[in-house]
């Protein structure tokens, strides 16, 4: 039997990365999920990403990661995560600095090691545009450091380029659970529906005029 | 008075990086060192980085890395560090895949955060240039990433391109400690001088005509 093709999946447990692993399963890939522990407010992601990880049979990593100099609203232990009218337009108090440049760089190092020729990860450019490392600009220029480093490695982004509907869409046809899938930047028992990320994704649903499965 | 530029310095507490320390010093940089704990098979790097940065009063942050699927000779823990008769030629045994990559991204994270400007690293591609992540190359790409990041932050390497004889005649002018640094890649009382490391120390200072400080 001819083995599979590997992938490295940067996988957090929310709705984009988990729309990216059954995406990278229906292309047949057998997919490694390297997860982070960042010292988030919560561990709920992890957990959903662990459960749905070991639902889908997929073997799993979880790397621990200190920024002792962070001072971002997703790990600093003195921010509150803002909420905001709006989504804001300028870059958001939550950008971890250097945050998907540290998670590629830990893939790219389980790939070399574990000889997998593709990372996937789920970044987004359009509605997060003011996240500097989720652009196409950012993954063309690291593509062309992993050509420098003389790896046949490349990050593929499968949903760069779509809006949260679209992702939802998308996911639906590959029977993403999203039930089990976790978004909200806080860790109440449920999403706090006041964060960009519930935001963003209430949004999604609403246009295509479905129910979130994970709020009850 | 005027605040002092600042730059992160990838510091290991070895020859190269101990005179890169210096040479940011000397150009009038507030350094910062960064430091990394990945599970080597001893920590006498580490005791030889605080040592040097605290004599220098720099401020110094020490980085734990796992990387529970590595299996180079350098932190895997079945495997000894080769000894060979010359330098190799192919990826020697020793290189971490991924390594200066991760290194990399951490510094980027630490420089946004206190806002240097510069991250200095010892990398050095001739006297190993079968480490893919130490070429010229490699650091032209990744600053290109610096800049689809929107930073102002550049890597620079400013012993890059010169051989171990070089950077220690480099290093003699800026009165770097080199009793202090250590270079072995194993953690015995003294350096074995039968590593690639401790070969191409020796190397360097025979081309001198001079003893190496840290023998005795």
């Amino acid at each position: 039997m001819k083995s599979k093709k590997k992938a490295v999946i940067l996988f957090s447990g929310g709705l984009d990365s988990t729309t990216v692993l059954y995406y990278a399963l229906s292309k047949g890939y057998q997919c490694i999920c390297l997860m982070f522990d960042y010292s988030q407010k919560h561990n709920k992601e992890l957990l959903s990403a662990v459960k749905i990880a070991k639902s889908v049979k997929a073997a799993y990593s979880i790397i621990k990661i200190s920024l002792p100099w962070s001072n971002d609203a997703l790990t600093g232990k003195n921010k509150d995560i803002p909420i905001h009218k709006r989504l804001t337009k300028t870059v958001p108090a939550t950008y971890v600095p250097g945050r998907n440049t540290i998670f590629l760089s830990y893939a790219l190092s389980y790939a070399q090691s574990v000889s997998a020729q593709t990372i996937f990860t789920g970044v987004n450019s359009l509605d997060f545009s003011n996240y500097p490392d989720c652009t196409p600009k950012f993954i063309e220029e690291y593509n062309n450091v992993l050509k420098a480093l003389k790896t046949k490695i490349t990050v593929q982004t499968p949903i760069l380029k779509l809006n949260k509907a679209q992702i939802i869409k998308l996911g639906i046809k590959l029977n993403v659970p999203y039930k089990d899938t976790w978004t909200c930047y806080n860790g109440y028992k449920k999403p706090c529906m006041e964060c960009d990320s519930c935001k963003l994704r209430a949004k999604g649903f609403k246009e295509l005029k479905m129910n979130d499965p994970a709020i009850q």
